[in-house]
C-alpha cells in the first residue's frame, strides 16, 4: 500500500487494489468513512458509485473506496480461489484459506467496522442497516460468486450475512454498490437537506404520496386542484391521506407496522 | 438509430444512447431479450453488467442493452428535465412531458415488454419478478432521480412500479442493474445448468445450507464429518435439515410460507 493521498483533488479517490504484500505494512487510519470490497471483479468499482452525488462525494473525500482483489490471494500458479463443495454438488465454493487471507488484510485496524458477506441467506438490507453502517467508520463487504463461501470463514470471523432481497444475482458486486449508495447518501454533507427530508419520509414507514410538476396540463391530464390551491394545510392533509391509502393498498406489511406504532403512541 | 448490428463480435453490444430523432425512424425488432433504460446517467451502463457472466452473454448477443438519455428530451436550451413539486416541498420532480417523450421512444414496437418505474413505492422485486421479465421480449426501466416522477406519466402509460427493497437510493441506476442481472441469468444459455440448480434451490423457498471446500483443516476448524462420509443420502438429509433450521431462525416469513406449502401438499 503506497502512501499516496486518498483525497487527490479532481480525480476519483480510489486506491489501487490492495494486495497480499499490504499485510506486512501497517495501514494508516482513514479519516473518512471507508468502504472496502473483497471481490474477484475490482474493475466493477466504483462503477455507478463514481457518478452523480456519490461520485462527487467520493472526489471530495467525504468517503473512500478500496477494492481487494481476491485473485491475488489465490493458490498456486493459477491463483485458484475456489474448489468443489465438500459432499458434492454443483458449482464452486470460495476457499477458506484464500478468503481468510483477504479478510485479514481488509480488517486490519478496522475492528469497529462491520464485516459483511452479501448473500441471499442474510438478513434483508433495509434503511435501518444503512443508518447503522453510516454510523460506523466504514464497512467491509465480501462479494461472493459461484455457490458461496466456506462456512468456516463466516464462523471464524463472525461475519454478518446481509441480503439485498429475495432474488439471485450472479455475484455480490451489484448488491455491494446498492448498499454503499444507500449508506453514503446518509453521511454528513453528501446530500444535505434533501437527504434528511427523504429519509424522514421513509422513516415514517409510509410510501411516498404522488408528485406532480409542470406542465399544468399534459395529454389531457391536469394536476389535482388541491395542489394548486396554495392552502398548505389542505395540501399536507391530502398528501398524508394519499400516503396512507397507497401503503394500505400496496404494502399491508408496512401498513400493519405503521398502525401498531400509532397505537403505541410512539408517533403522534 | 443507425443500422449497426447489435451483435458485433468481440465487443460489448451496447448501441449509443437513443435520441429524440429516433422517434421518426421505425426500429427493427430485436431478436434477443432487450433491456432498455431511461436514465440521466447513460454512462452508468453497462457497468457491472458488462463483466463476468452477464458481460459474456451481452457480447455473445444473448441479450441487448439500450440506454435512452433523458437529458436529450429536456426543455429549452438547458434541456431541463425537472421542476418543483406542485403544492410545494423539497426536491425536484421529473416533468411529465419530458419523460413522456422518452417513454414513447422506448416503447415503440414493444407493447409486450413490461414498462417499469424503479421506486421505493413499488412492489418488491423478487425471483418471481425476474422469472416473469425473463419470459417477456425485454423490459423498459425508468430510473428516477430527485423526488420522483410526475404521477400523470405513471397513470397515462400504466407504468408498473417496482422496488429493490425498503431503502432509499440516490437514483434508480443501481436498482436497474440489480434487476437486469437477476433476470438475464435466467435467460436460455446464459448460465446453463448452474443457473437452474441455484434457481430451484431458491424456488423451494428455503435458505441455502452451509457450504465447505478444501482445505479440509483450516485454522483449527474441520469440515462436518457427514460431508466427507461419501453417503449421499445422509449428505442430502443433513443439507435439508440445515436449510430448514437456517430458514426458521433467520426468516420466519419464508418459513411460514414453506410450512403452508408443505401442508397444501404442493410440495412433497
Amino acid at each position: 500500500m503506497s502512501d499516496r493521498p486518498r483525497r487527490a483533488a479532481g480525480r476519483i479517490a480510489v486506491t489501487p487494489s490492495l494486495s497480499p504484500r499490504d499485510l506486512d505494512a501497517p495501514r494508516p487510519l482513514a479519516q473518512a468513512w471507508q468502504a472496502r470490497i473483497i471481490t474477484l471483479f475490482p474493475e466493477a468499482f466504483p462503477g455507478v458509485l463514481g457518478l452523480s452525488l456519490t461520485g462527487k462525494a467520493l472526489k471530495a473525500g467525504l468517503w473512500g473506496l478500496d477494492t481487494i482483489d481476491l485473485r491475488l490471494f489465490g493458490e498456486g500458479k493459477h491463483r485458484n480461489v475456489d474448489d468443489t463443495p465438500a459432499g458434492g454438488g454443483a458449482g464452486m465454493v470460495l476457499r477458506a484459506d484464500v478468503l481468510g487471507r483477504a479478510i485479514a488484510l481488509a480488517q486490519r485496524g478496522r475492528s469497529d467496522s462491520p464485516l459483511v458477506y452479501l448473500s441471499p441467506r442474510g438478513a434483508p438490507f433495509t434503511q435501518a442497516t444503512a443508518r447503522r453502517w453510516a454510523g460506523a467508520s466504514g464497512v467491509t463487504l465480501i462479494c461472493g460468486r459461484f455457490e458461496g463461501i466456506d462456512q468456516r470463514v463466516i464462523d471464524h470471523f463472525g461475519i454478518e450475512e446481509v441480503s439485498l432481497g429475495d432474488f439471485v444475482l450472479t455475484g455480490g458486486e451489484i448488491a455491494a454498490q446498492a448498499m454503499i449508495d444507500a449508506t453514503v447518501r446518509l453521511l454528513p454533507d453528501v446530500l444535505g437537506n434533501a437527504a434528511s427530508v427523504e429519509d424522514e419520509s421513509f422513516a415514517r414507514g409510509l410510501l411516498e404520496h404522488p408528485q406532480y410538476t409542470r406542465p399544468t396540463e399534459w395529454q389531457g391530464h391536469g394536476i389535482p386542484p388541491v395542489l394548486l390551491s396554495g392552502n398548505h394545510g389542505e395540501i399536507a392533509h391530502w398528501r398524508q391521506q394519499q400516503s396512507e391509502e397507497l401503503t394500505q393498498a400496496r404494502r399491508p406489511d408496512l401498513w400493519a407496522e405503521w398502525l401498531a406504532r400509532q397505537q403505541d403512541g410512539s408517533e403522534s
